[in-house]
């Protein structure tokens, strides 16, 4: 690539970004959109412009970000939310830091070392030589100008070190608030127990649980709901549910057209008798709350599991119980906190011990194979996508490559949009698998996946795509020469510094720029709206956001940080590169986080010592890298880099002793403070009971009354 | 060594141990020894002959032995016996169920296989070809009878796993039910909780516990002992007693020979004033009383450390909080269940979290160095320690050795108890540095060392004697052909069955003769008793028979049990000697643990997991040396023994998951059964305060009430 095309990249996609933005500030203030832009606030039954109104300056956004304060994102978003802010924060400071000493020291020793020759140790695959005098490849050889960027080395681990042991204690204290805020949590009162032992005979499942956990807490016991197999119940429930939406619709079009509509009762609404479609809805609603009430009765008393939600009447004794070990045999009983009702992985709780523990062996091994595998195709893609081969293969593209401006716009996007597309791919792909381990959780599925998609990242996209580079262009060399992984990464490195340039430039002005003006969500509500809704829960469908789902944004950022940590000192001028990525990430999604999405669950910040970890994978990469590139130039002071690497794996023992199993259990001086109000429990222990298991007459204004006929006819298992 | 010295050794350890089998029969009857031969059924107020003084049978002893239960030797000596005696009859177990199979079919397998030449593959550094056709050595290479080998290696392999799965199984019984036992045992009400921050300005260490807990847990929390640095306390407590002895004894003296002793108070009792011994002791114990008082207080109230033991009013809820995080820093706030008052070690309570951490890593360092370097003399030794290099090293023992039957003797032995002696100087070694770690309590600080010691063992007399005879012999093959250890030590196991033959022999005939007569504490004892003790207390003390000590023990066992399982394939012969050191072992022991040793503390079955685990390594040692060994033979199918190594693995994790967490912690399932009456919470209390700090008048009939009023002024901090 030729420095012109990086710079065209480079303005193109800034233009591209402002023009979104400008674009998000006119139709966001649109009224009609501020269900695309504010569903958050609205959702929270918060006036969407809010003291806001007047304001007509198109950055007007940037500073409510700025002066959010961290507690407005946990009311408006929960304390996930906010420790994916710190995650953001702290990498933002880490490279800020580093950027601040590292760029005003090493650019000019780099610029004015003229020892060396220009051709062994380019920053680019091409004759990009502006970049290069920029770079750590223009000093020479055990020049003692190494020291400089050895001591570089030294100051992004210590800033590391100390921005991720503040950054630990802080989520560790906003998990703590949290857990002991005073307000009720269904969650806090119960444990999720599995692996029951079969009840002896005369007695139910839920007797037996019941006698168990009454002997063992005789006064802090409430009660239990036994896990069933209500995947039947379940398909009713959504059956019903259909045609209840479809009466709704029905009803809507006859307010509006005066006329009753009429459709045929065949397959796909096709073919067979044509009838009243509110008279045959009506009447399909009473038949399948029939048979759900039928379904529900025979699941609470036929289809109970080896699993069961247990309910406390004070916080610290759920806590304590989900700790303690109950059973002499580990393998029986096992107990963990119970996960939020929303959250919960319903058909994975009747896995047993042992098959969940050889599930895991087996998903680790084939994600192995997956990540081993699937370099194979990266290898191939990031060889062939450039336009020289591609010429070579489909030698008729060769008129239009020959355009000039497009050749350019492809030279420097080709290669990185494959990328991108590729990895879209994946993620589903590793959620399918976590879940597959018997995982119970949903937050805790997102983690493994989130987990493995990150080694799947750093493995194949940084490693992958720098070396394959090396082995298209130095083949034969390799081939000779099998040296270690590390002397390979440390030479190879230097020319896929503009390709990952690129890279991050494209996330963070076309990826953040999508994700500001919510063009795609726009527009698909406005054509949903116009041509397929009739009723306001429709229109609501449409709306509604989901996920900030960070679990799959925190891979994509441990990529950008890993890449920038990697180049920090080899060629500096990455940093201000990541500084934006993470800078604008942070304007960004702060806005998002606040007006937009909607959290789907609540994990009380469980995802932290994942990310912890992982950036501190990515701290050692780099510093195994730089003991490679340092060896690499004949700079005997490497064995210093040793020393680092020595102390990040210490720092990683101290932080997961001292914080992580406070991430995993809850402490009890935190769940002892005083709530309130004294609990419902009753409120507690329904907020669990699966909805096709509740009695389903939303309009029925017995509701209470129905509820509780319910669950009186299955008490034997609720 | 030859056939006959090795016929010699046998024999002379068999009639070494028939003699002292007998002088155990005559000596154990004589009523004045009874305090040597019974004292557990002595200090357990139980008469020495119970129902036995008619028979005059010198086998009665293993008659009682075996008709004893399982159950009399918990209630004479405690769980933690017990499980020793599963450990035992567990090997036992194993080894006659391999020997039954073994013997018949392997060894005329191996007696009637001609087709190999005797010089290659010896059993024996000499010409012991008598034992040689008895082993696998005398197998051809690549013989089709070596199928009967390998599934020898398969038979070993399924017992084993079969027998220790049981084993395990009613070990964690034995552990249960001793835990949910209906008798009060005060470490059952109490937690260790350490790692104490310092509490804040204005509080005292024990009001600041105090009101931690107390919030925690409102209403099960019933009070705390904090730890305080008595060492100065125990000094003169010790100091007290000691007077207290004198005097006793002075009185018992002026009581015999009606004239007061006087005695020097100056160095040693040789100089200085000569003075009343009465009165001078009555005053010095008088001052040393009020002295201890003086420090009682001011221990009590200004040397409080970061460690206190925390008292609940039921056993579930100590269980339960014992196993649970309190505070949100893991590293305050550390609880484990406490352990029995009298097996904690005080002085390692206060050291804190991190430096445990450290000082268990340098102590794993110091221990792996200890292991490495350990084997240079041991390879020395077993060098030098053959007549013929004695020889050479010390011309003068020439004579001496050249009478036939001192150097039968000699070459039979001096190997062995030259290595039995340099062993025996370790262990107090490794359980130094075991406490070193600041592990809280005696029986895991037992457990550790004895774990260190196996792999010592192992690796040094094991590993170590068997490569180092290669060495000696094939010093320059060796050199030449570094090959991998497998294959040297495969090759050069059958070099040196003959030596461990012997060591077992001599360990079980000579070992538990002298365990079984008591010989030495006899001798010991009587002398003591007629020229020093005058005080019943002091006859006492120089009866008072210690401890069983199995962790010290178990390595042994284990090293022999290793030596059997690499020998059992390979000359099956070794089987009988096993079976008959477990099996002497096992009948000796119960005799011993029945009358003879006090339990010094009880761990409730905790070694039970160590030695399973070391079971299964030493199998593993097993299967891989086969593997070589079988390679070695050049023999393809070999491989097959790869899915065994596989198996033992994957039976070493399941067994770690099923049962290992119920030998950590308490299940609460067994803690919450019912007490057979209200504990007096004030006694379990009592039992953990330190003796130098409850008041010190055993004669004063006002015991209780001084006992209270130091508390009292003792409040702040007890």
């Amino acid at each position: 690539m030729e420095f012109e095309s990086f710079l065209v990249s480079l303005g193109t996609s800034c233009v591209l970004f402002v023009v979104l933005m400008f674009l998000f500030t006119w139709l966001s203030r649109k009224p009609g959109n501020a269900v695309v832009y504010y569903p958050n606030r609205i959702l929270k039954g918060m006036d969407p412009w809010e003291g806001r109104s007047l304001t007509r300056n198109p950055f007007a956004w940037i500073r409510e970000s700025l002066s959010s304060s961290e507690q407005d994102v946990i009311t408006m978003s929960g304390v996930d939310t906010a420790v994916y802010f710190v995650f953001l924060g702290t990498v933002l400071g880490i490279l800020v830091l580093s950027g601040v000493i590292l760029l005003p020291v090493l650019l000019p020793l780099a610029a004015t070392d003229d020892g060396i020759k220009k051709i062994t140790d380019s920053t680019s695959n091409g004759t990009f030589s502006q970049l290069d005098n920029l770079s750590m490849g223009n000093i020479s050889k055990s020049s003692p100008r190494l020291w400089a960027f050895l001591a570089a080395v030294y100051w992004i681990s210590v800033v590391t070190y100390f921005l991720l042991w503040k950054a630990y204690q802080h989520v560790s204290e906003l998990r703590a608030q949290a857990l002991m805020a005073s307000e009720v949590k269904p969650e806090q009162f119960a444990i999720l127990a599995r692996d029951l032992p079969p009840p002896p005979s005369g007695q139910t499942q839920k007797e037996f649980v019941d006698s168990y956990f009454r002997e063992i807490y005789p006064e802090t016991f409430y009660r239990s709901l036994v896990v069933t197999e209500n995947s039947k119940a379940n398909k009713i429930s959504e059956e019903l549910e259909g045609y209840e939406k479809k009466l709704a619709r029905t009803e809507a079009i006859y307010a509006e057209t005066k006329k009753r509509p009429t459709n045929k009762i065949g397959f796909l609404g096709l073919v067979g008798e044509q009838v009243d479609s509110i008279d045959y809805y009506t009447e399909k609603i009473d038949e399948m709350v029939r048979k759900l009430e039928e379904e529900q009765k025979s699941t609470l008393r036929e289809k109970q599991q080896n699993a069961a939600l247990v309910f406390f009447t004070n916080r610290v004794a759920a806590a304590s119980a989900a700790q303690s070990l109950h059973c002499q045999t580990v393998d029986k009983w096992t107990v963990i906190e119970a996960p939020e009702s929303r959250q919960i992985i319903w058909k994975n709780l009747n896995i047993k011990f042992f098959p969940r523990q050889i599930r895991q062996y087996v998903v680790y091994f084939i994600v192995a194979l997956t990540i081993l595998f699937y370099m194979i195709p990266i290898t191939f893609i990031s060889g062939i996508t450039t336009l020289k081969n591609l010429q070579k293969i489909l030698p008729f593209i060769k008129p239009i490559v020959n355009i000039t401006f497009l050749r350019t716009i492809l030279e420097a996007y080709l290669p990185q949009i494959t990328l991108i597309v590729f990895l879209a791919m994946l993620p589903k792909l590793l959620l399918f698998l976590s879940k597959a381990e018997g995982i119970p959780s949903e937050s805790h599925a997102q983690r493994a996946a989130s987990g493995k998609y990150f080694y799947f990242s750093v493995l194949n996209v940084f490693i992958g795509v720098t070396i394959s580079g090396t082995l298209f262009d130095t083949l034969k060399k390799v081939e000779k020469n099998p040296n270690s992984i590390i002397s390979i990464l440390a030479t190879s490195l230097p020319r896929s510094a503009t390709f990952f340039l690129t890279y991050v430039a494209l996330k963070f002005f076309v990826g953040y720029g999508l994700e500001l003006s919510r063009i795609v969500p726009l527009i698909i509500f406005h054509l949903k709206k116009k041509y397929l809704c009739k009723t306001e829960a429709e229109v609501k469908d449409a709306w509604f956001p989901g996920d900030l789902s960070y679990a799959t944004r925190v891979p994509g950022d441990m990529l950008v940080l890993t890449i920038t940590f990697c180049y920090s000192v080899i060629a500096p001028l990455i940093i201000p590169f990541g500084v934006t990525y993470f800078g604008l990430g942070w304007l960004i999604l702060r806005n998002q986080a606040l007006k937009v999405y909607v959290p789907s669950y609540e994990s009380y910040g469980q995802m932290w010592p994942h990310i912890h970890t992982r950036i501190l994978a990515a701290l050692l990469l780099f510093q195994v890298t730089m003991f490679g590139y340092l060896g690499a130039k004949i700079f005997v002071y490497a064995v210093l880099v040793i020393p680092l690497i020595v102390i990040t794996l210490i720092f990683a023992y101290v932080c997961s002793k001292k914080f992580y199993l406070a991430f995993k259990h809850t402490a009890l001086e935190v769940a002892c403070r005083e709530l309130k109000e004294t609990p419902n429990l009753e409120q507690v222990f329904r907020s669990y009971v699966p909805t096709c298991l509740s009695c389903h007459k939303p309009d029925d204004h017995q509701f209470e009354g129905a509820l509780s006929r319910c669950q009186l006819t299955g008490s034997s298992a609720v």
